[in-house]
């Protein structure tokens, strides 16, 4: 990637780290939307939102990409920006990128004819924020146990990204690691990594002596019955996002510790977040190029 | 699994064992095909295919199950099997299982109403199947290099399910592993494992310093230009299927050595081989039975 | 272990966590010292110290044994409990087992003929108390990095007990780890693990790479000279003992975030902690009656 | 290490590659008693041995040093070349390294009051070894089991460096590591390390479901007695020096086959080995600077 500009437009903390990774790596890049923040970036700053995308191949937007539907997600701008008047400005030869692309969002660009591509669509964006996420979940399990992750019993629900890191990173500290799974493939896969499986069917003689539990599967998985068979001492990381995949008001009616741990990724490690967001543009505008 | 009743039919070694695996998991297990062996099976053994077949809830046949498309796969056995005369005796709620059912056997099988499950089509067997290919080529690599694969660079072409087990063997021996790979996704993936990741575009930088080489690609992924890159000293090891992904001819030519290795499994590991196809039998059967 | 009797004498949570964990063994344990607690024991307790005492084989003290090398370290007694009124009560066929019995409290030991063992002397001991070290360090540098250890790269100074377990947890994670040691074998081993050696010789030249150092040689390691190399974003966790290894003014001045973490077993994992208390008294009372 | 000069005396295989490996690093390098060799070194070759050592800061001499412990181990000359020649010419200055340096070529050497260092007796240069030794042994086991290492119960006897280097790779393999040790602080660090220990008292009640076992350590410990606990199907890989650790005869008689293999690292990959003395002769070429 060299000579390429980009204008990076709003965004929390992430965007800024962005801006600088991207302009380390030799590129011209613009930001808009930072007015009102209270740290210091040595890029080309516009007033005027044309010229700040006037000249760019890719005009970066936040992750996620609004907050109300309508003005982008940007803390440090006092000023709301609209989308629309984004990709107004726009031309055929430049492409709009960021997380989170709303189905209003993906209309509006449609009117105006502007290539856009999610970030948070994108697979290698999803197995790579599993790394953070997992990290942030053997963090939380280390502060809120009073035993170490080293020799004890955990059990990560699901075997997909996150399931895969986690059970990965855990195994690695010398977790003794369950993983559960429903296809018969998946349980075969856990086997030659060497944790051990557990089928979905036999979960409820696993909770018993399992001292930690972490859920990575977004559907209630850990109702009242389930619960009911986790002792009081093991605790419950729910990685799920919303509805998320325990019942809290039961857990806590059966004094079971449960923290659910959402958008781990920008909050434990923000810089390796957004060099993450730019290898995923990078490799966005690379197969642009080879399509050219 | 208990008191189920199967018959194994023809089969080399691996069935053998693996009528006994099923035995002592305390199953009825008749054999038939085995009349002309040197060593010794403790089970039921009928002269009548109908007496061996008629008890019976899965009738299991060879891995690959037929050699000349016509009779079975059985090698201890003078007399010829026909797979015709298998289905005639078999009814609606009988199944039959085995690896490799050809389009000419699975009409057959249509024919007579029986049902069939090809082991070879089931994803958990590939993937269990991709443990003793690794180890095995892993003892290739082994036998034929003066250096350890630990601290060596060693290079896996793939990152499918033999690309994936084997890179982990690689590295928990101490191996410098890199992973070639052609989707961004797969390429998060190797790097999130903690192996070094080659984007397929760069792979001829790298072939210089590699001192094995590994290929999973089923298709001529080392020919003239890139062999001409790799060094005299430099090992390969082709595990892929016919025709393989190695131009033989030329890598001859180089005086580079190769070794296409096929079929491990039931070379390397015959009792595991055994083990994994019992495995996936009773998960067929498992599924059978929820179904109904 | 069976029908040895245990008298817990003072000591904080692990000790009382101990003393259930050695009577859920099925042995008989008593209590001294804990009147003042907010939590509950059901193991019999004694107001008179010769009843607490008389008919047990070990009497366990505290970790560590004295606060002011007087009155035993009990936090949960609000009365103080004074060494030498316990070995007055101790007959020849006891023992006295605790965590850093100082020269005086040994010399009153032998006045009054008791025997005695210093858990802290024990090298399993040691070397089971690197495990929640290990994990303790990995939280801290997770809860203060803006970074995934994931990739990053992390240096360990010193490859004794807690270099060699965070070395390989770090690993475990998939950070690319680098330590270092001054003896060429310890090079060797670092080598074999598959981690990357320093030499103490080339320390200098890594500094200005590394992201977070964790130190475990207890002495000043990281001065003046050593800090002014190393980058501001780097995280230093020092886990020598007192004095430390790290000029924490000079840090201060650079503007480098350290953290000198001191007795992390108790804190961050006392149920291990206890656990490993426990085994290590296991193994002493075993010698004993081997001994015999 | 630069601008230095050695001699490389006799040898095998694995001294022809050193003299090339160190000629490398842009050292001079002589060579002598290569003379009768099938292959080419391109190096300066003497027919003098006065020539060849005098200008040389380090003679290099076999591993091991001698066979008859009168003439050096020189496959490759049949001239035989004789130690005290080598001494004869040697002055203060030089120091000859060579490996299993008897007492009667010691003698020798003090006599001339040549400086010299046995490679053998270097820490580092075991540890390294232990790493081919390793290799070796797994390569072995995967050639001789009907099943695959993964996942198969493997018991290593003793846990010091080739014990402990066996461990780290047949865990990273995915068996099922056990092992054997007899102190309390190697229990800890077998635990600490994710593999299952076996303390040595306990060692019969684990044979019995034991795959393979490896025996590290240098005394009979698998006599008749042991033998009889473990299955016929149980392979047995003896790594342990002369006299070895297993009674062949009685294991024969039961029918456990048994591999002795001595010697690994220079059949096993005599290259790496070849690397491994010269770092150790680099290092201890290093100490010697240190000191003047």
């Amino acid at each position: 990637m060299s000579s390429t500009s980009f204008t990076v437009i709003g965004g929390d903390l992430r965007s800024a780290k962005l801006a600088n990774f991207i302009a380390m790596d030799g590129n011209k890049v613009n930001i808009f939307g930072f007015k009102d923040r209270d740290f210091e970036i040595n890029l080309e700053e516009y007033d005027d939102l044309n010229c700040a995308i006037a000249d760019s191949n890719a005009i970066i937007g936040p992750v996620p990409c609004v907050n109300d539907n309508q003005t982008l997600n940007a803390p440090f701008s006092k000023d709301a920006i609209n989308f629309e008047d984004i990709f107004k400005l726009m031309n055929k030869n430049q492409i709009f990128i960021a997380g989170k692309i709303t189905e209003k969002i993906q209309m509006c660009a449609k009117k105006y004819d502007v290539k856009f591509v999610d970030l948070l669509e994108r697979e290698e964006m999803a197995v790579l924020n599993a790394i953070p996420t997992a990290e942030g979940a053997i963090s939380i399990a280390m502060q809120h146990m009073p035993i170490t992750l080293h020799h004890c019993n955990s059990l990560v629900l699901g075997f997909g990204r996150i399931g895969k890191i986690l059970s990965k990173m855990l195994h690695g500290i010398g977790s003794n690691v369950f993983v559960e799974a429903r296809k018969y493939h998946d349980i075969a896969w856990i086997n030659s990594y060497g944790y051990n499986s557990v089928f979905i069917n036999e979960l409820p003689n696993y909770f018993e002596k399992m001292d930690v539990i972490f859920n990575t599967i977004p559907e209630m998985i850990l109702g009242e019955k389930q619960l009911s068979k986790i002792r009081k001492d093991t605790l419950i990381v729910d990685l799920a996002s919303k509805p998320g995949g325990v019942d809290l008001k039961k857990a806590k009616e059966l004094d079971i510790k449960t923290i659910w741990a959402l958008s781990l990724p920008g909050k434990v490690a923000p810089e390796t977040s957004a060099k993450f967001i730019k290898d995923t543009i990078y490799n966005i505008m690379g197969e642009m190029e080879v399509e050219r």
